[in-house]
């Protein structure tokens, strides 16, 4: 936990927090804070600062903030996935969170078992508390959007167009794609401050008419090299590639 | 598995190629081959071709190779890791297998737990077969030297100095540093055909005296951008950065 959030419903009118839990237990028994010290904190959809302790235990801490200033960066990525085995769906949640994902799309493609849509990991509650996991790793306060969509055509058919409104540049990860990131122009077309929709397939990738089915969507194709990755390093590969051409100069 | 890899010793003098265990259970149970199938075969740290299966049964496969032709991509990257807890230590072995490193240095340092030299995952057997994972899942036959160095002074005094000579170019992740991979003229450097050197700090980061110790030995400090990650996030997200550099156009 590299920041405390909060939501802004347990901030108090005197600037105090008050709470238990998880969090308590892990300010008390995992980092050892002590009255007097100053953590970072930061409100959740909102900005960062520094808060200092007011008394500790591992069923309450208590807290008092003392400047809400910084802005928490943001990646201008909004990301589909092909809902994954419930193990790494938690590492995806958990890793979007803390590479600023602004919104994430899971979806069900030909590939996917079916059972994975009833996995407890995509309960609301547990959603959130990877997220969080995530963010707290982070140091983020932005909570991806996360929504889930069991059938595949209305996705495409219907959400996409949406999505492409606020994400006009809009990738499909394809192992045999015949170019990858790196020969799209891709720093001049991130650059222009355009925000990313970025789709990656399931374990063993998309079938052909799901292919067909984004590129008309308005999807282009993107190779990931030679290599062949599990769906989890695919994220993450992508994701960091896409903020290193925004930030190339 | 996306590949089927097999020792040297394996392959008979007639090209055929027997075998049970793990690859037999996977390619019966789990892929379902049959008799005149062709299938993606590699010698590890050798070529890459295709077999026909002659049998199957989960208790015995039987291949005849037909030709070993392709080179697998290497991606001219050592890395050193601070040991990270044995679940990461499994991931990471097998993503450093999967994207291409060439060689993998597992240190101490403060911030790591002393047990975690101790785990069973550090066992030869444990840690190739966590490789050869990487490596069917990558498509790629490379397998990385893995070596543990139980002591960091040792390591970076006695043992830096030769992987200086084999990769030159030598970045030290660190979330405080003043620039990151985006700033560091890096798309000119890794593209003269220079192996980097990569090394990736324990959860909460290096000591200030380990930084000084790897800059006297020749390491630039590369930040990580505002966020901070996990370790094998950390490990995926440079070597796909450092990938995309070497490839941008």
């Amino acid at each position: 936990m590299n920041i405390l959030l909060f939501d802004s419903s347990e901030l108090q009118k005197d600037d105090s927090l008050k709470f238990g839990g998880r969090r308590a237990e892990y300010l008390a028994d995992i980092q050892g804070v002590g009255p007097g010290e100053v953590i970072r904190v930061g409100e959740i959809n909102g900005k960062m600062g520094y808060a200092e302790v007011h008394s500790v235990s591992n069923s309450e801490v208590q807290l008092k903030v003392q400047s809400l200033e910084t802005e928490s960066a943001a990646s201008q990525v909004d990301l589909i996935v092909a809902l994954p085995r419930p193990q790494m769906l938690k590492r995806i949640l958990q890793t979007a969170a803390t590479m600023g994902v602004r919104r994430l799309e899971l979806i069900r493609s030909e590939r996917v078992i079916k059972s994975y849509f009833s996995s407890p990991v995509l309960q609301e509650e547990c959603i959130r508390e990877n997220l969080l996991l995530g963010l707290e790793q982070g140091v983020s306060t932005h909570l991806p959007q996360v929504r889930v969509h069991p059938r595949f055509r209305p996705f495409v058919e219907d959400e996409v167009p949406v999505l492409l409104k606020d994400a006009p540049l809009a990738l499909l990860a394809h192992t045999s794609a015949r170019e990858d990131i790196s020969e799209l122009n891709m720093v001049e077309r991130v650059q222009r401050d355009t925000a990313v929709l970025l789709a990656i397939g399931p374990e063993g990738g998309w079938q052909a008419h799901e292919v067909a089915a984004f590129e008309a969507a308005g999807f282009e194709l993107c190779g990931l090299g030679q290599r062949v990755m599990r769906v989890e390093t695919a994220v993450v590969s992508l994701l960091a590639q896409i903020d290193l051409l925004r930030k190339l100069t």
